[in-house]
């Protein structure tokens, strides 16, 4: 086993952040090509993207869509964060969607959004996005482009490796990215080799509503899972996950978990598993983790807790599962659109390793095994080597592919884009970035069916690419232009958050179904005023519930008396409207959570504690017409014991 | 007194919104001048915005920065909202900035962002911008990018007409949009008209460090304060707000608060008021509200509950409080350049109102007055007129000004913007918007020395102008060109949260001033750990306080054991680094608050309250060097009655 220098290694991230700065203030070309390039990314008022681009959110937890080739932020879409802005974790109906087995979190760390697939291709129904921190899973509508559902993971912890999707959508899944001991209980750390796990979980998909289920979870050796793909075409069925730290080690990783010259990729065949499962295998045990849905026709989330979870011990199930040595702590776990390459993005090594499926079937079948790792057996490096990319790059992460037979591969310490050919291995070219590229995009570039125009470069250091905003930037993307032999850099744009990946699409397969309104004929909430005339204010105890209306530009009722110091208001507030684009806000003086956003034809409730007796005003927050400003009301609010009796305005 | 109609004005609004909808589709001019548009609005790679544009975040809470002419987003400045993105109001540092006399009130809605002047120009140093719902006004510094001070406003509700300052940033203004009972008290909504009260505040400006200090109140008549402006120039001394609902109605605004022809603009002598007030002047009235300090030594924020106010009647102070009437409900108002001319915006009004503040002074000295109303002398409308722009459009909101001579009014109801020449009253250009404009801004627009080459209109309607995201979207600004005669549609931008207002500066007046880290020598932070040797873990009681250094790629300590269920543990973590974008993350599993985003030479601290025995992962959540992925660590938990020391591991 060769070692690492870990300070030659620190030394290089140094290096790297030093060096990248030598290029600021260069100046990109201009004249005849920077016009050129110009009009390239140019979308004109009235005209419209060509595709859409999913980033994740990172530490914002959320998930932003931006227009390509412009590289304009649509929509900041609150997944597992709480948003101010819609109220989304604030307001009554949402505030179960962050619920987990820890408690209410009102954040994660969202890394690896995947678009829903038909047949190995986009299909534009849904998006998924992991949670990282507490482990769980979110499926997002691409219609209303709201989160329709969250469910946690059990024995898992830092869920990386997740949210890739199988080529039918039948299984989203997510592996750990630090085992922990399963289940959870008080042990020595640095007990921690060969008595921590890795799970790896199997989230079945409905393929009518897009329902989430933890089918079974596979109970992998203490290893850190770091990114997965599927296998499509002649791979589908199996699942590739890469992993690092197979040292075990844990602590002082950055040295520790660097020994090994080749750590893994693990080949899953879910299928034999599934059957396996199907066929009552595995082993059920206790666990805790919430089921989190949201409803369109109630415009309100449940959370519920289940109870159980379904284990699979993979040594239990021959022939299921094998791991590949591939060079050296690899990040990207990559498969190309035809399913017979594997590319391990070995994030300390030089060179790719990519990995044949062909072979991997032949040496499997030949039993050809390099020992076992905890009973799984080692397929010999050499026997499903397919080939090695010489990059002359250091530190490749993640790799993409443009259904040209080329696939391009991000290289964080040298600080590029390197495009490759299929089958050669050979280099094609390769373009700098600014600075130290995380991740790339294709849109449809994890599918069989990529849409080969450009490249989104998510790098991790900014600096001096934009105006200076303090210590605190946000992240940079770069836009190529991928029709060429030769990639073309023609902009910059920043980004939101921390994007970790994207996932793009035509805007002509999404655009088309993307719902308007809400239709108010159809609002199943129970609390929901749907007509002017059953707008009304009902004391329950200490419990005030107010029905209220609101259209431009009025609430109905807008005074309300009868309000006591030590009550429990709730505004259920149903949004009258039918048209495109006619939200209202709610905002309540001193109330201790945010406003209401609220769609046409939608309910949403919001509780408020007065705390103090006056007369207190509301206001619309989302100007809605000439009369906007105009949109209020008053809430009397009397002292605990007062006899005033409840009574409201509607408006005559 | 003439009525509206309301049933009128109701259809305008829905009229224009369906008749935007018709330009859909319509493409914009293409060939040459889309291209030369391109190139007019494109920032190459390694090139840099020419200006800053600073919108308020509307029901976001918070403020976004741009660059212009690209309309890229360069940060989300946490102002008045919880901002999981950087654990803002979360960490335990920053949760007493939102701090108010309601409680802990996680959200507001950000309307008017006003940059710093002196000598009536923008001079860079701070930004304020209002919270409109739990009346506050922050200070943001322009060097880190950081929000401040927040103070709140007592005696308000509704804090619109905000944050606007005088020419030397003596004073930031904050008018009440909602009159309420002064001192609040418990008393029938319908006995507002005589009876409420409508405090104008005028907060100080320490003009060494920014410090914040509520000088006076003036108790204006129950009006609703809508936009205000100071004087300048000449009419430095002097600030002027409109009113609209001086009807005092207190039900069905839209209607009842539309009955009078003409509203008020308020024209404040505040310099008089300043020095009565100096002389002794003013009565101190018992108070409640928050004054929240954040400290870049410390990093840390405290909140202090002041309990006292001073307010002004200004029927007491002769000359200092004057009404102008001004037709009809006038939003915005706004004073150009000069100081001589203020315009009213009359919203349900076709015509632009200017008054001459050399004909106000005359009209006083002659003491022509037209009544008045609770004691405050109204104006002859004909005595303090300069003229009337007959714009041809609907629904003035806003006007700024290009410091050439012409000013460039919004129209709402009529989607447009409109030149016109300052004292000729002709109108030179006129552009349709896509859809319904609110406000807009030029660079300096609000100053003595505008810098006229774009108008940024903030439009609050968007519908089809992006990529469609399902029924909620992003608010849409569009960049027009006005360095020629006629104005010259190049761009549309989509923006974040909810823009009301904007305020621009050259990126050479600020830029050189951006701050690039915190030094580490510099640290005053209590619980900071300068020396990785100092990294420790400590006990007191049921409360653990970790000292944690992090470093690419490390945290010290990266094991802890001697965890016990319900404890409180505190993680006090300092960045080491001294570099320029190189944040590190920090999450913790089961945490109930958010990450950490800690900047180089930073501390931050977060609570986690373990529940579950266990080894428990946490991890650096900003990707920052080649062994980010290594960057982790482990708390084991055990139970509450467990006798296991604390020990920690600190890398050997």
């Amino acid at each position: 086993m060769k070692k690492i220098n870990y300070s030659i290694l620190a030394l290089l991230g140094l290096v790297m952040v030093f060096t990248s700065c030598n290029d600021s203030g260069k100046k990109s070309s201009n004249g005849a090509l920077a016009s050129n390039n110009a009009e390239k990314v140019y979308v004109a008022p009235g005209e419209q993207d060509e595709f859409y681009a999913f980033m994740s959110g990172g530490y914002s937890g959320n998930l932003t869509v931006y227009g390509l080739p412009s590289g304009r932020m649509f929509k900041e879409i609150p997944v597992f964060s709480q948003f101010p802005t819609s109220g989304y974790g604030y307001s009554e109906e949402t505030k179960p969607m962050l619920n987990t087995s820890f408690g209410f979190v009102p954040w994660d760390d969202s890394h690896h959004p995947d678009i829903s697939q038909t047949n190995g291709e986009l299909d534009g129904r849904w998006i998924f996005i992991n949670g990282n921190n507490t482990p769980r899973i979110a499926r997002i509508s691409l219609s209303t482009f709201e989160t329709e559902e969250i469910i946690e993971l059990p024995n898992s912890a830092g869920n990386h490796s997740s949210s890739f999707i199988t080529e039918n959508t039948e299984y989203v899944v997510a592996g750990t990215r630090f085992s922990v001991p399963v289940p959870q209980r008080d042990m020595p750390i640095n007990e921690y080799k060969g008595n921590f796990k890795g799970a790896l979980s199997f989230v079945s998909v409905d393929p009518e509503d897009g329902r989430l289920d933890l089918k079974f979870q596979i109970m992998m050796p203490g290893f850190n899972y770091d990114l997965s793909h599927p296998g499509r075409g002649k791979s589908h069925g199996w699942f590739f996950f890469t992993t690092y730290n197979t040292e075990e080690a844990n602590s002082l990783l950055e040295v520790n978990a660097s020994q090994n010259d080749k750590d893994f990729i693990a080949a899953i065949n879910w299928k034999k598993i599934e059957e396996y499962v199907n066929n009552g295998g595995g082993t059920k045990m206790p666990a805790n983790y919430a089921h989190n849905v949201y409803s369109d026709e109630t415009h309100t989330a449940t959370s519920t807790m289940e109870k159980e979870v379904l284990t699979v011990d993979p040594t239990k199930v021959p022939g299921a599962v094998y791991f590949l040595p591939t060079p050296k702590s690899p990040h990207g776990c990559d498969v190309d659109p035809t399913g017979n390459y594997i590319i391990g993005n070995g994030k300390l090594s030089a060179d790719l390793t990519v990995h044949s499926f062909d072979k991997m079937l032949a040496a499997i079948d030949g039993k050809k095994f390099d020992g076992e790792a905890y009973g799984i057996p080692i397929l010999k490096f050499d026997d499903v080597l397919a080939g090695t990319v010489k990059s002359g790059g250091l530190g490749p992460l993640h790799t993409e592919f443009d259904g040209k037979g080329n696939a391009y591969t991000t290289f964080f310490i040298s600080s590029e884009v390197v495009k490759w050919k299929l089958g050669t291995w050979e280099v094609i070219d390769r373009k700098p970035t600014y600075y130290s590229v995380g991740h790339l995009m294709i849109p449809g570039g994890n599918s069989a069916k990529p849409f080969g125009k450009y490249v989104v470069a998510m790098n991790k250091i900014t600096k001096d690419r934009y105006l200076p905003t303090g210590p605190e930037l946000e992240h940079s993307a770069q836009l190529y232009d991928i029709t060429g032999d030769k990639m073309e850099l023609i902009y910059d744009f920043p980004t939101h958050g921390e994007p970790h990946y994207a996932a793009g699409i035509p805007a002509e397969i999404l655009a088309p179904k993307s719902q308007k309104i809400y239709k108010l004929a159809e609002n199943k909430h129970p609390m929901a005023t749907l007509g002017v005339n059953d707008a009304r204010v009902e004391r329950k105890g200490n419990e005030v519930h107010v029905y209220m209306a609101m259209i431009r530009s009025h609430f109905t009722p807008d005074n309300i008396e009868g309000i006591k110091v030590g009550d429990k208001v709730y505004f259920h507030i149903t949004n009258h409207e039918q048209d495109f684009d006619v939200p209202h806000g709610f905002a309540m003086i001193g109330a201790n959570n945010s406003e209401l956003l609220i769609m046409p034809g939608q309910t949403k409730s919001l509780v408020w504690e007065p705390k103090e007796v006056g007369v207190w005003p509301f206001y619309c927050t989302d100007f809605c017409s000439a009369l906007h400003q105009e949109m209020q009301g008053y809430v009397r609010v009397s002292p605990a014991n007062s006899n005033i009796d409840l009574s409201w305005s509607l408006g005559e």
